[in-house]
């Protein structure tokens, strides 16, 4: 834990272990609270002047923010308290946990028809002024209509949760169809049974969506022993300001991470350093929302990510560990311009883009949903991304003539072993080891250790948590 | 016939009968010739001088032509010999066609894969120096897996007819993967079976495209005695200038012509007059590519359209009448972007859409495929349309107590009666009357006739050409 010390100081957002132990984690989330909390006012940070020149400005020129200050909390849970209500699913609250914080400036609140028609049709949306900013994923709540008969002629709603508290309020509403084919068809480019994020939240929702302004009473907690790691992009801000950060690269990540990831973020650095950038900041930033079965749960990847700091094997100094609450849609190079989009958000000019980024296996064929290169193609043509820089992923392999993660070097191929995504969870299942260097050993336990929870006790089968 | 004289002096275009007896009709298409042809350059029609500064600019700034000029079209023809061959079906080469006039400026050939990827996402094309033009339908060529290995390491290939003579030349080509499911789930937003063109075009072509620069070595000429109609962008705009258009608003459409959509257009002349132009011109402007099965064919609905101008419905001296050359999608709000964009090249700076553009009943589900508002919705969002006046459709339907076609007045709907398509299709059919003052009585009996033509003599029984 000496490392991990040394942290301490100077990296606040990782100084706490992440174990459920910890003497802060389990507390309600009123007691967990952060410094640039008390500086937040809704309709933007332009008035909180912490932003540097340094960062990049957020999409719409400034951030939205969309919870209710604390002086106006109480009238407001009264006036809710009045509304008609829509329960809000888990992945509905993940959605308004984004849009509160501002990850979709300059989206005001759940897509009205015009906004998610120029979604699915152009990835972006056409500001009053002319400007366009990227817009690729709809962010919208689905109604059924049962539901849109009790709003009758409402023009604001309460959304609640799942025992009837209210947690926002959604003014100035649209109600309009909501055309699932068309919207997975375009979102996804199929719509073949199996995609995770369709069956869980599209296919059994409603046959409408409401639009609207959001107010969010509260700011949202989960109360899971990780809402210290879900830094809002204004805290975000806030933190690369206090690093003086003059570059900052993005990394997201839904998987356990290994040396050739951490390769890769380490030769981004020096890259950006060469360039003539003095203090380049990584922002590592995995994914929190809904995640497809066989994915890695959320609490088991922060507890690698931080083996992985605490072994060394990226500098805690310059590396800003954090939790980007979106939820998984697995939707490729739609989905990766949103990745990237959101992180702008957050202060990065910089964003590294991977093979196959947010894919998946096509669910009904023996194929890749998507053509590996896609991604990183749409991404570098996408409107309202320009102002990004996208840094391609170099591809990292285990290098047997050096015993270590390396770039892969297509003069002698022979030397070099892929180790995918699924052979790595199949070795961590069967409790075997991979080669010495693709992971350190601090964070590979970790995994051994989560499939080793998976297996009930006194007997030695796994459960089967990967769909065949 | 005396209308018909009276417009031949002003309305060079309509002055030929559409009849097959026609002394030039079926000539062979080297001897059919448009006075503008000669100016025509390679490269855009930048340095033709006959635009006139009251004409909207062609997307991108010049007209894309992409028709060899004559003094080099043997050297191109002996070049296309040598070179590795693609055989177009009947629809590729209305695509060369659309592409070798520039119909889609600035698009110089077939789609490359940046260009391919552009459209299915964001429905437009970024240009090298920042600006955006609309493009929202694929415009690409498929060669299956053994032409790609016949084309080899060739930079070049030559596009030949079914006989295997040269039209046009490919260079500096890319191949790269035809994603079918993808292209069709992002350009229809279904993947259901029965879409029209996907089932022509898309399910049997082969699994790679092949984008490149594109050379035409003869103006496409089809000897269907329809070709004096197609105007190209370059010819509609000399005809637009020669008439002194102040505004050209474009009507498209692929079938009859009844009287609600002659008081539209009329009406909209007169909105357009009191705007305050002095001389706003009609672009009457059917599709004459690719339709499905039970769309009235070109021939047929080209002789209805004269009728109507005969009949005096519309005014020829305000009217131009031509053949937009673009194959059908059936695409809707993604299609009417296209129709839309490909006028703009032609001149015209007003765009009328109708209720469901370019839509059709869902292939498998009881509904439409589209929402009937989304086309001009997303029409009016368009990335690179801007420029273009939008006019939305007024519903125009039956008024019996007046005994004729009227704007629909919300306040009395029992007065009124709506004629679908498919209700005129079958009193036609029938050889049924619709109500008087629906459609004059020439251009309804061009469509009695027309369904009359598909009765075998001695059989009582229609052919089946409508799909249950």
């Amino acid at each position: 834990m000496a490392s991990m010390a040394a942290v301490l100081s100077k990296t606040p957002f990782l100084s706490q272990p992440l174990t459920k132990s910890s003497p802060t984690s389990d507390l309600p989330f009123a007691a967990v609270s952060f410094p640039s909390k008390s500086l937040r006012r809704r309709g933007g940070v332009g008035g909180v002047g912490s932003i540097r020149a340094g960062l990049i400005a957020p999409d719409g020129g400034k951030l939205v923010e969309l919870i209710v200050e604390e002086p106006k909390r109480r009238e407001k849970k009264h006036e809710a308290a009045e509304l008609p209500r829509v329960e809000l699913t888990a992945i509905d609250l993940q959605w308004m946990h984004v849009l509160s914080e501002g990850w979709a400036s300059p989206l005001g609140g759940f897509m009205r028809e015009s906004e998610f028609l120029q979604t699915l049709h152009f990835n972006s949306l056409r500001l009053d002024d002319g400007s366009v900013v990227n817009m690729s994923v709809p962010i919208v709540l689905a109604i059924d209509d049962e539901q849109k008969a009790q709003i009758g002629e409402s023009k604001r709603v309460a959304l609640v949760d799942s025992d009837g508290n209210p947690l926002a309020i959604l003014s100035d509403i649209e109600i309009y169809k909501h055309p699932k084919e068309e919207r997975i068809a375009r979102t996804w480019g199929t719509t073949a049974p199996g995609l995770p994020y369709v069956e869980e939240a599209i296919t059994n929702a409603g046959n409408w969506l409401i639009g609207g302004d959001l107010e969010v009473l509260e700011p949202v907690k989960y109360n899971d022993g990780l809402d210290r790691f879900r830094l809002s992009p204004a805290e975000l801000r806030k933190e690369l300001e206090k690093r003086n950060a003059d570059a900052v690269f993005a990394f997201q990540l839904r998987n356990p991470v290994h040396n050739g990831h951490a390769l890769l973020m380490t030769d981004t650095r020096r890259r950006l350093l060469e360039m003539g950038y003095k203090n380049p900041i990584l922002l590592l930033h995995p994914l929190g929302g809904f995640t497809k079965a066989d994915d890695v749960p959320l609490d088991w990847r922060m507890k690698q990510h931080e083996k992985v700091l605490e072994d060394g094997v990226l500098d805690p100094e310059t590396t800003v560990v954090s939790i980007f609450p979106s939820p998984m849609h697995y939707a490729g190079p739609t989905e990766v311009q949103w990745h990237a989009k959101a992180r702008i958000n957050a202060g990065a000019n910089f964003y590294i883009v991977g093979r196959d980024p947010a894919g998946m296996g096509h669910p009904v064929e023996k194929r890749d949903l998507y053509d590996a290169d896609h991604g990183k193609k749409v991404l570098s043509m996408a409107p309202g991304l320009e102002r990004l820089n996208i840094l391609p992923f170099k591809v990292a392999a285990y290098d047997k003539t050096q015993g270590k993660m390396a770039f892969f070097d297509p003069s002698r191929p022979q030397d070099f072993l892929f180790i995918s995504g699924t052979k790595m969870r199949t070795l961590a299942k069967n409790n075997e080891n991979p080669p010495d260097g693709f992971m350190c050993p601090g964070g590979w336990k970790v995994l051994v250790d989560y499939y080793e929870s998976l297996t009930p006790a006194g007997n030695g089968r796994l459960q089967e948590v990967v769909p065949v």
